[in-house]
This record gives structure tokens, C-alpha cells and sequence, in this order.
């Protein structure tokens, strides 16, 4: 009964007698309290943790944001997970308590205030050299390192076993490296993770695990959640998911430094969402191409019927997340250039899939903006809604004159949308896409997971818009959760 | 468990433990075998019993049809029912065994072979005669009966205790009546049918049923199942429902005649199907309309949203069906009125419902006929391909020139019709209409027997249209029934 119906459930006592109990999804629907906002929280993104997903290879050392498997082994920078990495921690960060932040290392700027020397304590083993100077660009005193590769290297002390986020300033006149010694809960067992400066993306060797950060040879901070690191390195895999294992970081024992460079600001602290954030904010400005959008290198097939999308196609949910990505990190820093990324993002809402857009219409009627722009139109639902969400962030961040287009263009789709919800509605669930339509094919049925999204993004949308259809639909695709169905005749 | 999925099951033993079987439907997919004719079996139209249906009120005496009570107590001819009610006998004519035929008075005209006077056992009361006399108009003799309705009436023993179904030629020169007595299994009392020289539709007195006949003052047959007549008679009711009755007849007692007028040929039969398909046939031509059309004199609300259909509304599944009903009359007879009326119900196909006819567009683009010409349009489905079939039989009868307008609404309807099909597909069963889509309402999802429906009307038309969707779609729609589901992503 559990496979046919799609429902999980258990046998309970009640009554005397033995009961079936079933509901149709674990995944939650989260409660849209307020009003949506485009500096708020993103709609239940605070509780997505996206880079331990096991289609994320890992957190690239270079760029400081994911890298998908999901369509293909190799690993790709997609857009959409891009924007959600961002989207979940600039959520945390609103959702979440301020973290604890233990600091190692300051190049003795903590003691101006004379009450203790706060700084760690660091082993300089022989041939290595360590001394604290004055930078002159940071108008800060620093560490300077210096040891062979060859060496031990120099070492601070850390031994927190609390947190696991790892912090630090780093500007190198050499190759070189930092890497942190953890216990493990693995047996106890040492692994350690060398950031090194190189542009590898990843490896493994017996328990050392390598990502190459680049040449950093101006001052950066490499902010780093040694546990992703950590389960990332033990489960690399040559295939699509990174590979299951329970492995857990105990204890950040030390960082040790090789080659010539400086380091500033070491900290351990429990999260550092805008981090990771603005990490992913940053790898949307460098990214956006020439036509406002982000291409997205892989080959997609959507299924039978539809043709591959090849390497460099848009996706409107890639451009209205990372919308709503740029807006929010414009209306943090009020850098115009999150702003001017995002107006120009909306580019390829005007043009057909055939003329590299997203934008569809529906039997010559209804605009729509395609996740996946296939010939023959897909009209994928959750894509779309994030895309809208995306025109509506950027729409109430920018004007009435910068943000006429996307004010536009989410009036024209959120027109559509109200018009067609009914064909993704099956009385007991939802449709993902009108394949069923447009290809005359079996509908595709979303399972709970998209159905439980699709009411997320209408909670959102209806937390804006009074149309009642929000409000009807809403409450009859909540009830299919738990098992209600529309009235037959 | 059954209410909620719509299941019908039981607790069954099986390897040792309880197990509960169960199916979504009683109602039966029939076997379309050979590709469909316009003069063969109408679907599954042979498993159908239109007069015995609660919402039959009865068979008029006077129209030799059905009157429907489905939406409205008061009853109405309902072009649909009536030509279901002849499509149904024409198929049981074509499926079952010609009937036994007991032959009780033919004015003596049997014994031309001079072995036995085979004609009935006469009881003529003092005050009444009765004569066998030529009958220069039928060229064959006749008996004439004269008894005023105050007497007893004279009588023809009858004494069949197999079967039910009625027949006699009759022509009355004063007001009249023929009755028929029957013992019946409700404690073997004895219940009469009047048939009476009226325009009365029914009544009810104690033991004895009227139907008025009108005045039969030309010739006419007058053919009754006298099972029908019995059970309508005693669950008269004034509701939309005929009440439930468990009478049935026992024996035909006899006949009795009243009035001045004439009688031959009466016989019982197990089965006079062309006899009640011909009834609709000549109902059908008798009541077309100048505009080509059978108004429908009910107030029809097909539901919320939708404005009322005031009476004399055009139905696009009551023209098909009629059509289906003609061109069978037609190519029995040849009689060119029945083909001339059914090329002649093609006219509201051309035109909209604002205009009275029964033509909708879905979306600008796919031309739809509508059982329920709404505003907005409903697009009912299994409606849309009861008429698609009329057009079909219309067409294939008419041949070229005279069914070429025939021709292009059904391509035309067909086409939509494999455009718009995978809309009315849930991924778990079908829906009726389209009017969550009109209205922005839930989906009205058909039950069981229209999904079935559906799925016989889909193997018809894909019977003689070898397009794939019509395989895909069975094949699909039919897994439904056993509990089949559309994949999910």
C-alpha cells in the first residue's frame, strides 16, 4: 500500500485494534508568517543546507561556492545552486542566533587593548620563520610565515572542539599552503585538509584531502567549513553523488602554514553565513555574461520528446535566484553593481528559447519563463515561481523606473501563472510541467517533495498578491498532503 | 480506506494471512473487437437498460419514448436519453438472439393455412360484440370490438407467463382503451395497464396503471414492455426519482378492450427492440427543429460560476447522438427523411453558444463541441466524443458531397480532441470538464463510470483512427482502473 499510494505510514494502536496511519510527505510546509520581502528570510531556505547535498562535489577552494554532479560527474558551477548556497545562509543568518567566534590570531592587534596576549600559540620548527609585521594596505600588523614546503611548517595551536567554520586572511608571495589538523570521529583518526595554492578542485590521499584555493597573492579571506570539507574529501567519488559516509569532524587541532606569505584574523566559529553568502554573490557578479545571463555548461535532456539543451543555455529559475541573490546583497552593501547585475538579469525574460531566452507562451497567451527553455515549451511550475520571485525582488528593490521591466515582466507572469495553476492540479496532487500537454504524453507528476514546494512558492506569492486563487489553491494542495482529494462528480 | 481512494474491495484469505483486495470500479471496459460501423452495435450501448433508470419517469404512450426526470420532477423529453434509449435496442438487436414471438389474434388471417384456427380465445360480455372484418385500407382482416366503457370489455385470453413485451395494431373510432391484466410476484395480486385513449403521460389507482396512448383514431402499433409499464406505474412518485420496487410481472392474464375500434395482430415477445428504436427514430424526425436542432426544455446549471442554460438549449452530444440514431434508421429503411435530418443536426456545430449553438473554442485555437453550451465553455468530455461519433457515423454515411461539412467538424473536433486529451488525464483517472481551468476552480474529477465511459468512447474512436495517443491513452486510462498511476519525477 505504501509504494501505490506514495504515502508513508505506520500501524498504531487506537481504539483497541490495530490502524493504518498514513500521511503523504515527511518534507514540511513552512508557515509564511509575514508579508515576503526581498531583504527577508527566502522563503524556507533556512532550512536548506545545500553544500551537503550528495549531488555538491564540494565548496570549490578557488571560487567559494558549490560545484554540482547533478547532470553530469565531471562537476559544474550551476547557477541555481549557486543562488541557493547564497539564499540558505543569508537566511540562517536572519534565522539564526549570532555565532560564537573563537579568535587564534589577530598579528597582536588584540593587544592594544594590553589586558592579555589573546593570540594562539604558534610552533616554528627549524628553517621555518614566523614574525608579526606591519601591512601597510591593512593598516594592520600581520604574520609573516616562511618555511619550505618541505618542512613541518609553522603551526598555531587551535584544540576547539565546539565549531567548525575556520577563518582567515591569507595573502601568499609564494606557493604555499595552510592546512588544518582535525580529529575525527573515525577512530579517532588525524585527517587533515591542505588548502593550497594551486587550482585543483579536490583530492584525496590516505587521510589527507586537498583544495587548491588559487594563487592568493593579494590579501583574501578563506572562510571554510572544515566538516563539508572534511565528508567531502572522504566521500570523493567519480560519479554523480558524492558517497555516504558518517565521518565527523571532533577537534580543529591546528593550522599549519608552508611557502612565503601572511596570515591575519584566524577564527573558529559555529557558522559564517554571510560568508558564504556573499561568496555566492560575488561568484554571480564575475559570472554574468554579456547577454545578463549565467550559461550553464552542461548538456540537459529533459526527457523524451524534448530536445537537449546544449552547454551555455539560460534557465529563468538560474536568473530569478540569482535576482533575489543580488538584491539582497545590493540592499546590504547598496553597491550599485549587485543592482546593475540584477536589472540586466532580466535580459533574457524578452527573448525565445530559439533566440537563447527563457521566455515561453502558452497556446499564444500566456507569458512564461522557462527553467528549462525546451522546444517544445516544458512550463515547469516551481522554476517559473522562482523566477517571479525573483522579478519581485528585484521589482521592489529597484523603482518605479529602474524596475519598470521587472515589474513587467512578474506582472505579465503572475498573470499567467493565476491563469494556469488549474492545469497543474490533479485533484490529489500536483503536475511538475505540461509535458503531458505539449508532448501528449502521461502527465508527470510531481512527488511530494516539488508538491510541498509548489506550496511554499504559492505561500510566498499569496503572502503578496490577495488574488483568492492563491488562497483556494493553497488550502486544497495542503490538503493533499494529507490525503484530501477534490470532489468527483 | 474505500471511501477515501474511491475503492471498491473486500477481506480476503490468502497465504495464510488477511489481505484487502480491492478496484476502483464495478462499471466495465467493453472489448471494441472490430473497428466500429455506423451501422453496427453503438459502443457498449447493448449493456444499457435507458427505460429501467430511476430518472426514466416512464415510456410515454403517446411519443413510444422515454421522459426523463433528471433535472426536473415534472419530466421532459431529453433528446439524449431518447436516443440513447433506440441506440440501446438498436445494439441488443444486433447482439441478441432473435426473440420468441407468440402470436394470440391475427383477425383470422392464419388460418389461410387451414390446419388450426391459431388466433386467441375470445370472452364477449352481454352489451358488447365483436367481429372479424376486412380492412380495405390494410387489405387484411381485422377484429372490431364494440363495448361501452361502462362494461366489462371484451377480453383475449392470454395466459403467457415467459415473457413481457406487448403488440398490437389499433385503431380506435371513439374514445377506447386496451388493458392488460397481470398477475404479478407481489403476493400474486392482479395489477392492470390501461392503455387509454388520452394524452394522459401516467397515473396510479390502487391496482390499475394509466398511460394515455391519444386517440389511435389512424392505425398505429402500439408495442409495451409490460415489465416497464408495471414497475414505472406502481413506483410513480412526484421526485426525480421513480421509487424502488421489487414487483415484477408474473403472467400475462389477459387483454381487455373497450370502446368502438379495431384490433390485429397482437402478440407477446421477449424483446421488441426495432420496435422501441424506431419510437426514438420517429420521435427524433418528428421533433428536429427549424434550426436543425433538438431543444432541450429544462433549465440546465451545470454548477457554480457557470450562468444557467435557460430552456431550449441546443446540446452538441444530443445532436451527435441523434445523428448515430438517424443514420442507423437510414441505413435500415433508406428512407431519405432520417438521413435529411441528420445532415441537418450538423447546423449549431457552426455556430457559438451565444448564438445557440454548441461550438467552443478552446484557447482560440481547438474547436470544441459542448454537451453544455456554458458561458464560460465547459468542455465536457465524454459529451464532446458522443458527438465526435455522430459526426463520424454522419460522415461515413453521407459520403462525400453530402457529408462533407460533417467531415470537417469531425477533423476538426478530432483534432482537438488529441491535442486537448492529456488535459483531462489526472495521472491517477480523468477529469469530466475543464472547468477548473475555465473557472480557476479545484478539477472536477469524473468517477469511476464516466472514466470508464471515456476509456469505451476512446477505443471506438481509436478503432477507426490509428493515431498512437489513442493506444497510449487506453492503455493508461484502463491501468487507472486497476489502481495504475502516471509516474512522479
Amino acid at each position: 500500500v505504501e509504494k501505490y499510494f506514495q504515502v508513508y505510514g505506520r500501524i498504531a494502536q487506537a481504539d483497541g485494534g490495530e490502524r493504518f496511519e498514513f500521511s503523504h510527505s515527511y518534507s514540511k510546509v513552512y508557515a509564511q508568517r509575514a508579508p515576503y520581502r526581498p531583504d527577508g528570510v527566502f522563503m524556507s531556505f533556512e532550512g536548506y543546507n545545500v553544500e551537503l547535498r550528495d549531488r555538491v562535489k564540494c565548496i570549490s577552494g578557488v571560487e567559494g561556492v558549490p560545484l554540482s554532479t547533478q547532470w553530469g560527474p565531471q562537476g559544474y558551477f550551476y547557477p541555481i545552486q549557486i543562488a541557493q548556497y547564497g539564499l540558505s545562509h543569508y537566511s540562517k543568518n536572519l534565522t539564526e542566533n549570532p555565532p560564537r567566534v573563537e579568535v587564534y590570531e589577530t598579528g597582536g592587534d588584540r593587544d592594544t587593548d594590553r589586558d592579555r596576549d589573546t593570540d594562539g600559540e604558534w610552533t616554528v620548527p627549524k628553517g621555518c620563520s614566523l614574525s608579526t609585521v606591519w601591512d601597510k594596505s591593512r593598516l594592520s600588523r600581520v604574520k609573516e610565515f616562511s618555511c619550505p614546503e618541505s618542512s613541518e611548517g609553522v603551526s598555531l595551536q587551535l584544540d576547539n572542539s565546539r565549531d567548525f567554520i575556520i577563518s582567515f586572511d591569507l595573502k601568499l608571495l609564494t606557493n604555499g599552503s595552510v592546512s588544518v589538523v582535525l580529529e575525527t570521529t573515525e577512530k579517532n583518526q588525524l585527517f587533515t585538509v591542505h588548502y593550497v595554492s594551486t587550482t585543483q578542485l579536490i583530492a584525496l590521499k590516505d587521510k589527507d584531502i586537498f583544495y587548491g584555493i588559487g594563487a592568493r597573492s593579494s590579501w583574501s579571506t578563506l572562510t571554510r567549513d572544515l566538516l563539508t570539507d572534511l565528508r567531502k574529501g572522504v566521500g570523493l567519488s567519480n560519479t554523480k553523488a558524492v558517497k555516504q559516509t558518517k565521518i565527523m569532524p571532533k577537534r580543529v587541532l591546528r593550522l599549519v602554514a608552508k611557502g612565503h606569505g601572511f596570515l591575519d584574523n584566524v577564527t573558529i566559529s559555529a557558522t559564517a553565513h554571510m560568508a558564504a553568502f556573499f561568496a555566492a554573490s560575488h561568484w554571480l557578479l564575475r559570472n554574468q555574461d554579456e547577454r545578463g545571463g549565467w550559461p550553464i555548461m552542461v548538456t540537459r535532456k529533459l526527457g523524451e520528446g524534448f530536445k537537449s539543451l546544449e552547454p551555455g543555455w539560460y534557465s529563468a529559475m538560474a536568473q530569478g535566484q540569482a535576482m533575489s541573490t543580488l538584491v539582497r546583497a545590493y540592499l546590504l552593501t547598496k553597491d550599485p553593481a549587485f543592482l546593475g547585475a540584477a536589472l540586466r538579469a532580466t535580459a533574457p525574460f524578452k527573448l525565445p528559447a530559439e533566440r537563447r531566452g527563457v521566455k515561453a507562451v502558452f497556446m499564444d497567451r500566456h507569458d512564461w519563463y522557462e527553467e528549462y527553455p525546451t522546444s517544445p515549451s516544458s512550463f515547469v511550475l516551481n522554476g517559473f515561481m522562482y523566477a517571479l520571485i525573483g522579478l519581485y525582488d528585484l521589482k521592489e528593490t529597484a523603482g518605479d523606473k529602474l524596475g519598470k521591466e521587472a515589474r513587467l515582466l512578474y506582472e505579465r507572469g503572475l498573470a499567467s501563472l493565476k491563469a494556469m495553476l488549474p492545469l497543474f492540479d490533479t485533484g490529489s496532487g500536483s503536475v511538475y510541467d505540461l509535458r503531458h500537454f505539449m508532448l501528449g504524453t502521461a502527465p508527470n507528476l510531481a512527488r511530494w517533495d516539488y508538491h510541498t514546494t509548489h506550496i511554499n512558492q504559492l505561500q510566498l506569492l499569496g503572502s503578496v498578491d490577495p488574488a483568492p486563487i492563491f488562497r483556494d489553491f493553497l488550502k486544497r494542495w495542503k490538503s493533499y498532503l494529507r490525503g484530501g482529494r477534490a470532489k468527483h462528480n
